[in-house]
């Protein structure tokens, strides 16, 4: 199924009419799950990530032989307010970084067999900074949306979008902060490192791009004037693996303020989503609770790239192998209690 | 090295003589950590896993290629005053299943690439009710601890132990609370899942136990008393392993409390060891707290078999991909902050 959106009203009606849980699938997995050489439960959140996992994929699918991982890149507007401690150049930089292999996304990918592709967004043309001025047009947001949409791979099994964009934890928080209220400083957190000073104009420039655009939308509106292309096109793939039936995990903060911006555009728009980890970035513990998701690591990571979500691939993959390979207490002459 | 060991007093003189941290090899890490393409400290946990790994592996090593899986079993006297949920021949029926690959360890051991090994030992004599007499004979002990010393691969480069054996919460919580006081009660968790009435006569057993036995000695001679053939053995991998400079990751609630028999006899003999998860069992978060040990995951296993250390391999997996195959600043051209 190829697609192209013309108008974020098709985007709006497409989150309405999206696959659904199948329970025939959910409810086979945990009658087989009830059958393994296990005492009930003693695989805790692996169990449920299996079932949940063949909830989503569907069918008699166990299998998680094609992970993807997909990082976008994008520039911002905002970064020209120094509210990163790198200089934005640095994102075109990690993209060729993460074209030449030499990432901790990239290694993390590779270890769990996931084919990674890197999408840069127009690097050249940031987007406007959003204390002025909506982060983007509606063309330019259908066109970082469909970036997204376009790169996820039909035969994954799995999928992780991650993300570079110096200066885009400032989107996130604003985001979260236009979308879940609070404070502007309650959402701002060191990013990649910013000082004490930094931190202190961070939160004023995403008090003052909430004051502009927040409560002017819902959560696709709010995405295109306070994000960014790297956000949108990360919003798109998690629709577009929906529409696939492919089970995603979410990464940190940046990546979970995208999925929250589909999530209050349309509830449920990320019940085939988990998360991936927990980021040492403060706010993403209210995001991921104004999510409804329980993190599977809690590592201290605050890296992004999809980092901590493709460490995750580990466990979602140990989740099924258990699922998948384990003999049953018939099978295996094995007494049950 | 091979080793034989006649006495006790043998192996209390090699555990305060065995290899530390490499300094060298540890500060090397550091540095060379700190020129690749991230934020400092950005990739959290990870980081210092990486160099936890390179100072206790020694030199430039920094793969992690050929990890091992051992699974000892042993069966328990203590199993015969109703303190678990299975019956005991469940011990070697799983056995069989772990030689057949249908165990859940069996599943997380092939996705991390590590060799397994099954050790039962002396399945058809189980060791003494320790509510009666010590658990084991010295010889018998003696025969365990070399047993795990022998099952170490020379060429692993990381090591789990496991164990499977009825009634082994009830030996593990003996000894915690043996060696770290308290309540029985406090240390008594519903292992594979007993009701109420079992929970409470399992701490009662566990009571018997330990007002039999405790305060007769070191963690070594506890061990004998409350322990099992299965957590002698696991303690004689764990020396084993820190006198090849193999890191060791720790499984859950009996595999710790093997590890707490060896740091109460010498403090630091666990320094090579990290935690692969918390347990669901409550007892387990004092216990790790009593070893100084974070664990890495948080999933509510309750397996024991080595599970969740089998699966916290990718954690350590990851950390050393990152470490070793990482870009520099300088490599990839990369401005830094």
């Amino acid at each position: 199924m190829s697609h192209s959106f013309s108008t974020l009203d098709e985007l709006r009606a497409l989150l309405a009419d999206q696959p659904a849980m199948d329970e025939g699938s959910y409810a086979e997995a945990a009658a087989h799950n009830g059958q393994l050489t296990k005492p009930p439960g003693a695989l805790g959140r692996l169990e449920d990530l299996a079932l949940w996992y063949r909830g989503w994929r569907g069918g008699d699918r166990t299998e998680i032989a094609h992970p993807q991982v997909i990082v976008f890149a994008g520039n911002h507007g905002v970064a020209a307010r120094g509210v990163s401690a790198f200089p934005a150049e640095v994102t075109a930089q990690m993209v060729l970084n993460f074209q030449h292999g030499g990432a901790a996304i990239n290694q993390l990918a590779r270890m769990n067999g996931a084919r990674m592709d890197v999408v840069a967004l127009d690097l050249e043309r940031p987007t406007e900074d959003f204390t002025q001025a909506p982060a983007m047009s509606e063309q330019d947001f259908l066109t970082a949306l469909q970036a997204g949409w376009d790169a996820v791979d039909g035969a994954a099994d799995l999928l992780v979008v991650g993300e570079m964009g110096i200066a885009n934890t400032t989107s996130a928080a604003a985001l979260a902060c236009a979308l879940l209220g609070g404070d502007a400083a309650d959402w701002t957190g060191r990013g990649t490192g910013v000082d004490d000073a930094g931190l202190k104009l961070k939160s004023e420039v995403v008090a003052e791009g909430v004051a502009l655009h927040g409560g002017k939308g819902d959560g696709l509106e709010t995405l295109r004037r306070l994000g960014g292309r790297e956000l949108a096109a990360m919003a798109g793939a998690m629709v577009r693996a929906r529409s696939l039936r492919i089970p995603v995990i979410l990464d940190g903060f940046i990546c979970s303020s995208a999925a929250l911006a589909l999530a209050h555009t349309h509830e449920g728009a990320l019940d085939h989503a988990v998360a991936g980890h927990l980021s040492a970035e403060d706010a993403h513990r209210p995001l991921l609770k104004a999510l409804g998701k329980e993190p599977l690591l809690q590592l201290g990571l605050r890296l992004g790239e999809g980092s901590g979500a493709a460490l995750a691939i580990a466990v979602m993959k140990g989740a099924m192998a258990c699922h998948a390979g384990m003999a049953t207490f018939a099978q295996a002459g094995v007494s049950d209690a």
